[in-house]
């Protein structure tokens, strides 16, 4: 049994049928949890309204259990011609328990249903990469310690500058990723505001109590404003990804650091051989290639915020079906940088330095800055010793 | 048995192993087919240049056209710890025929390999698009001519502006649909290139005969730089997605177009009931859903772009992991547009016209600009005329 | 008199100079005040380290105040051959009082200077930004007040959907500023961070008192890490664009709404006359520019982030010149998201309701949902209810 | 005297003014000169008609010329309140020859008269790089020539992989850089068609002779759909400027290179001291600002890209005010582009190698594959031969 929520007794063209499903009933395999839970608080408030009886809510909510297992233990699919979770969610309530079934969508719309399952499946998400966060954190924290007293050339524009050290170097992404936590719980109690009881945009004809709901679902606040509840959702997931990219931008230049620095040319740092894969032509490779996938990955998240931004624009307020095609970015947002932030743990975790190679590269003329200091402390102006320092590199090794 | 070309007598970390895989061995099914025929094309110059014995070439074009037929019904996978279609096939080769299986892969490189089976594949593809656009150019002919003598009032800035009718009207269609195909024509014979014995972007140290192979797969000319052709992977993606882009574009704007035509206060056309998905709470609503995913769709190509613009970015020349992340918005890419073609031909031809609503459309002010004419046709200069006829409108309806 | 900061006796290519030049001279024009002011807060540093004594402290106080009064009076321009505001300003300096002048620089390089300017330039804009959207919430909540009768249908999927009104309709973009100002506060406590003191991204080899100067300049904190100084530069302007993005975002929306509202066919609001342009060959035309202008330079937002995100990647770290393209959309995004605000609040305080219009708007279907809950009031199942009243609608205007 | 082309008695709110004119007063000085070009063909067309007198035309004639020669003298600006060119050029003529002037604008539209100028400006700078791309291939053919014979160790994974030398690497950019002259040629072809003629999307009420107009203005075609001519707008620049990215990818990927490759530690190259500024702090520093700045224009025509892409979808067809924001981001690209390729062709001509560090970067492991291949050539099978060479390098340097 499979039966459409808009169901009228017309059936859609085929191939439109197939085009507007699109990969849904896939991506939601990501939200029934958190849609069977919304649904479960929704039943208790239609319950304390009295839109249900205790009866029949106690029977949709061993219904929605019993779902929820099945789900947890993979042995539930949302089927094509289900379109959604919704309707999977729905219909199997209707052919558990029949009639009572078809009252769990009194008082919502799936415009609001969606929102809710996707706002607390974004808490949740966030939740998790502010730990991964930490725990990575922690990591560089431990490189650092290890490695604190190794020293080597810093680099600007791609040329050796001044002596800098592991300790500095580590802390500056320790750092960075400190700035990421603090935004994502900015952005995280922005989010937190509850949406069931918006309905499609405009409300429903009927009373229901929205604090009630919010609080069952662990939101910090009603979001009041059902027209701002659906303009709210583009908004958010670019919010997210936008948050996600900040990540994201830290693990790129940390990425493309060690890819620089682990060359045989530098050799600062050395990526242990099972981090490294090979070539199938020269045998004599070891390739940073988790390191380059890494990199790599920050612009699948750049791609994802320009689809939302865009796809998003020059629209009318109101729930248009071009926000279904938001779902795929943001969960794919999600899932590349909690396995962005996992992989770089590990490399972090195994990455060795050359203190050999790091010495080396303390050639003298790193040290031209301090030269300049040896004159400012004897009191010549700072121009002033520049110039008389400058002139002793006047070739520099150019032309 | 399954091992990596590159197998050297370690082990990649687990979890490396996972992320750097990713999800190739998935998408490689789209390449795999163009792989194996550029895998015979390949063997058979070998045995050209007496690297392979007749016997040998024999036994892998066998095994090799074996695999093509497993591949086509459909009983074929790529495992995860195989990495991608190239091992895939070695190892198949290896397991079918032994020893000179170990031959394949004599003078050519995973990196062109790769290459080449991208570039065949995107032929293939470019040549389907350029036949899934004619047929919707015809779609929108047969509109032309069924309804080209129903006039209705065109906008300008979303505001009534001046009459025209749904022959000029499906034609913007058609002619900006002409455009694309040249284009696509143009960008195909750029792309026709064979990278086929380029090896890892520094050629082979063995003599190959490259004219042989291009011409055996069927391209115009060979790609002789080694070089260029690495550089030319992420190039003509971007361009190859530009292009799908300026297809986008046009259908972005006629779902757009068709999306507000078909408003009850607009009302110049008519969406057919199987072609409108309804509401879950609201019974009186036929929504515009396939043109809104339509619409939606383009989106999803300007986050591909982006991707691919962003990624290949700042980086040397040479092969890059990093371009294992190209192939995903290319082949959505292509997937998207073609099903978008399909759509919007199945809703043209299904779209009905709604005379009374156009002619009603037709209100005086829309002939403001005829009035102007009748005027300038007695001689009045144009800027006098146009300001004769504008008093007559200067409270234009607003306040 | 006017010398590059670090000259050593050679000449650039003239074309070379122009191209690294660029707008640069022009854009530190909108940075050269914090310039000064950090300057003086730097020299105030030196001092209390006695790397300045009091008199010439003193001597370079007053001629950065006498600078700061000329850019002030519009009175000072930045050269092309001095590249940027900090070599206009110590080139000032040096022809004002000398020798002194060539003390500026101690204990500092360009990229900590640049960084500190534009963190302050950042905070001002952050902070004036804060108080526009204050004023376009008074002008919405007056709208909503004024209107807050008046009933209109809403739309979802661009197609009528259930009734609403101006004050729901108005608080809709009043709650998502709200957002925007929550986030606004976020991202200003995250930047807040004084990056003076960190060199070139490797310290100075001479002690500071970063504290000092960062107490000085009102910042909340040191920005302890210099690598992390260098690396938080794109970092944090694109934390602000993608912050101004949102706002961007409410405004396109509002802009998108109120030019549909604002079309004949629907005519919800009125936009007065001096708020709309002609056309130049239809004289009945009054066309709403502005709303589509503000529509429009949601993207050039749009743009700009993907110029911060894309050019900052896949570099590694520590200063690149490349850097210098950033100004340009930050500065950009700054202007374009100020006037959109201050656009829209003069239209907000132009706009007026058809409450004629608004009335017709509510048609019979639009109740749909109503009679809906009528059945549902009456004991029978949401989705029974649904059915029966969705049979009156089966043929729906639609073929 | 300075009159807007709609001007009907009303004044437009001076903050809305100054909003909807933007910075178009000052971009349109790029267009102008095609704008009168176009208008002196329009003019003739309108006296072949008799909609102008010999004479009448011939003291339009006149008067355009005179203007033009004022433009080409630098001695023209157009004001602010004349909002743009075309406003500006009929100001002109009524001032100088009076009523006449006011006969211009028959049977055309701004809409139609902008379309026409951009795409002759368009045409003009396509036809500039085109010239201009050829002069960079001749300097790396040149540069190939000189330093044919020098081999060094190519790059995969920013590793070394295998020899190459500077025939080849050159050789790569100039077949890029054919591949992008191909592909200017072809889209070249496809904006070449005349819009004038079009009016606002709906052509004219009165006949005109398009054909001559577009003979006369050297264009290939008429472009005759009114509606296409609008809807073309967006899509031509979009295609115009991801046409001049795929320039600036190679120029990217060149000054990525060359920064690389002039790296102290690498050192295939050598920049000339007059290509490297200074660093304000560090005396010994040679930086390589220029190429650090072409490597970043490449983001500028991304964001101009996108800004494009984003800014014209979702929008229905006609004109929108929202063009007039595509202006900026096309003559920026245009601009950013022609300076690249002039900087890049300055660098190249002045671009030393340096024969030692290539030779010592040809260490034993760069041939390891032609090891492999002395195996392959005794009959081992590949795979084989690559496993038993692969055994030396099982340590490779890493742990």
């Amino acid at each position: 049994m499979s039966e459409k929520l808009w169901d009228k007794g017309y059936q859609l063209d085929s191939l439109i049928e197939d085009f507007t499903v699109g990969e849904d009933y896939l991506l939601d395999m990501k939200l029934i949890e958190y849609d069977i839970l919304a649904s479960i608080a929704h039943a208790r408030m239609l319950q304390k309204k009295n839109l249900l009886t205790v009866e029949e809510f106690s029977a949709i909510e061993n219904a929605l259990k019993k779902l929820l297992n099945l789900v947890e233990a993979g042995k539930f699919e949302i089927k094509k011609e289900q379109e959604d979770c919704h309707t999977a969610i729905e219909n199997f309530l209707v052919q558990e328990i029949g009639e009572i079934g078809k009252k769990i969508h009194t008082a919502r719309s799936r415009n609001d249903q969606v929102l809710t399952a996707i706002r607390l499946y974004q808490k949740d998400e966030l939740m998790q990469i502010y730990s991964l966060i930490k725990d990575l954190q922690k990591s560089l924290k431990k490189f650092a310690k290890k490695y604190r007293s190794v020293q080597f050339a810093g680099y600007t524009h791609t040329r050796k500058a001044m002596p800098t050290n592991f300790e500095i170097y580590a802390y500056a992404f320790v750092d960075a990723l400190q700035d990421d936590l603090k935004l994502l719980k900015a952005i995280y109690e922005i989010i937190d505001q509850c949406p069931l009881g918006t309905g499609a945009g405009y409300g429903v004809p009927i009373e229901v109590d929205r604090e009630f709901t919010a609080k069952e679902l662990g939101f910090k606040k009603v979001q009041e404003n059902p027209i701002y509840a659906q303009n709210s959702r583009a908004k958010f997931d670019a919010l997210i990804v936008q948050t996600l990219l900040q990540i994201g931008y830290d693990l790129n230049k940390l990425a493309t650091d060690l890819i620089f620095f682990s060359l045989e040319e530098i050799g600062y740092v050395v990526l242990p051989k099972q981090f490294c894969t090979g070539s199938s032509i020269m045998p004599h490779k070891f390739n940073p290639d988790p390191l380059e996938l890494l990199r790599a990955n920050y612009h699948r998240l750049i791609g994802n915020l320009m689809q939302i931004l865009s796809l998003s624009s020059n629209l009318i307020s109101g729930y248009h079906r071009d926000f279904q095609l938001l779902k795929k970015p943001l969960i794919d947002s999600f899932e590349t940088v909690k396995q962005m932030i996992v992989v770089m743990k590990v490399i972090v975790d195994g990455l060795k330095v050359d203190e050999e190679k790091c010495k080396k590269s303390l050639t003298e003329e790193v040290f031209s800055t301090h030269k300049v200091y040896e004159l400012v402390k004897q009191g010549i102006p700072f121009r002033e010793a520049y110039k008389m320092v400058a002139i002793q590199y006047s070739k520099g090794g150019q032309v």
